[in-house]
């Protein structure tokens, strides 16, 4: 069993995310980490609901962590919000 | 003291739902809730963590909730993901 599975949003379908959680639970996983950063944090939520909702019912959100983190960019740092969704079976 | 403080994110900038969160504290208020909906979810993670870093050190996240509620459109029902992220001082 792989314990510590982490799914990172970015910019595909909300679909090619539930996918991803949805098979690492499949695979064996009792906790999926689901982390994004940025505008991509209300899709992160998106996957996450569609996950439970549609596919994994007896699913439980363990935790939901906020934070910034610092990132270079051409014009120096810059702060963008984080976002980390812990879903255990 | 007013309890039951809403702030709810839409498509302003940022620093206006900063500066709404931060004048409820002023106000009295000792616990602040910020509820976003669909995109706009990416902006309150945004405003929380602006309050926080840069006007409002001595408070903590008591609480993160993630859920879907049902909106009527004009080609009937939608879903759409919801937020709410409490802070407290």
């Amino acid at each position: 069993m792989i314990e510590d599975n982490v799914v990172y949003i970015g910019n595909k379908p909300v679909m090619n995310y539930v996918l991803a959680v949805v098979t690492q639970f499949n695979n064996g996983a009792s906790e999926v980490s689901v982390k994004a950063r940025g505008k991509a944090i209300s899709r992160a939520v998106d996957a996450v609901e569609v996950s439970r909702n549609r596919f994994l019912p007896e699913s439980k959100i363990k935790d939901i962590k906020i934070g910034t983190e610092k990132i270079a960019t051409d014009r120096g740092d810059s702060n963008v919000s984080i976002i980390e969704i812990v879903l255990s079976k």
